[in-house]
């Protein structure tokens, strides 16, 4: 039976998502720095596919990984999935310590990061609060996270890079298309500002980031569609 | 220079905590499942060790794993570095997509495993809303995360059971200290039931919970003070 084949690295990869979403960015950037053709799969949010609810029963959200017969969910368990099938360019240090540290940001990431896409659906008199909760996780990785090194892992891009970089990428898109005010400021975050321009300069990266003036578009609309929606309630 | 020594096996390991934390109990359950002796520095949180907030200056919270002159945060983490550093009684399947659903279901537990907790400290008026949310947990993991299995990964306790373990143990703790009801009912949720006491009753876990009764007490202690902070604010 084919549902009990084993699981091949030659396997179909499909990814189910909807751009520009920065959790499916996580996933396409991992594909990419492995050299993983896959298909992209558009999912529509307001009629959720067959496919996308058989695969992700339990939240119902993208991105899914569809990998043969199997599916993965959510982004950074995506990412280190991909990271064991492939072990091409390795995405973990070897250090046991240091993949420890690597996932601790991955996961920090993942934590603290969801202030940043609350922007669009905040009302003015709250985004005080979620520009401090922003600031106070900027900090904590400006002092702790990246030290003297390139990315979090060193050298070469890594998980906690891919983590953190859908974050802070799509920080400067709700910067210049809600904010109107920059949060990650060079001289407050200079460890961090130099991360983010090795992080989007890196080829791989370059070469599949969103176009900033769309995603830019596409987030003050959502955000004009949100408040709208809370005002008429 | 002992600072960058490698790290070894054979170093020195020490537990931050205190009793009776469902995190720390996570740790406690690896380490013991994995058969290494380890060194209990129990914390005082309101008067924290210059020791944890050296380890764990971002989050400066228990539990924290000191191997050597090394330290790792944040409790699933350090699970899995546990499982990393020390292979035998792997704690994760070895197929790879297996590996990934287990760790889908490790994080769904610290994701929505955090409600439990909040059952000591929330009012009364506010405690429906705390319950629904449990239940729609309990309802995902019954639906869809053991199928026939005895534990999450298979026949062996793996890190998605230590993860529920902490979670679901501590739930029959509020239900009898605080909510004076169950919510993980036998005929709701047969499957979730039998895999509790599957857990519960594996001899290194059951060698290795709290005390229930001075959990409970425990409990009821800090729901008091906590209250009873609130209202004098």
């Amino acid at each position: 039976m084919q549902r009990n084949s084993k699981l091949s690295e030659m396997a179909e990869v499909k990814l189910l998502g909807v751009l520009p979403s920065p959790y499916v960015y996580r996933v396409i950037w991992a594909l990419k720095l492995k050299g993983i053709p896959y298909e992209f799969v558009k999912e529509n949010l307001s009629n959720k596919s067959p496919l996308l609810l058989k695969c992700n029963p339990v939240h119902k959200k993208i991105p899914v990984l569809v990998h043969g017969e199997k599916s993965v969910c959510e982004s950074m368990i995506i990412v280190e999935y991909i990271n064991e099938v492939w072990p091409q360019n390795p995405l973990l240090p070897n250090d046991l310590h240091e993949r420890a540290v690597t996932r601790f940001w991955s996961k920090f990431a993942d934590d603290k990061g969801s202030s940043v896409l609350k922007i669009f659906r905040t009302r003015e008199d709250e985004m005080e609060q979620v520009k401090k909760e922003i600031l106070e996780m900027l900090q904590a990785i400006e002092d702790h996270g990246l030290g003297d090194k390139k990315f979090f892992g060193g050298d070469q891009i890594g998980i906690a890079d891919i983590a953190f970089g859908s974050v802070i990428h799509w920080l400067t898109v709700m910067e210049e298309g809600i904010l109107g005010a920059k949060l990650l400021e060079a001289h407050k975050f200079p460890r961090l500002y130099s991360w983010l321009k090795n992080f989007q300069q890196a080829p791989v990266i370059k070469e599949n980031l969103p176009d900033f003036e769309e995603a830019v578009a596409f987030y003050k609309g959502l955000r004009e569609a949100s408040l709208g929606r809370a005002a008429s309630k």
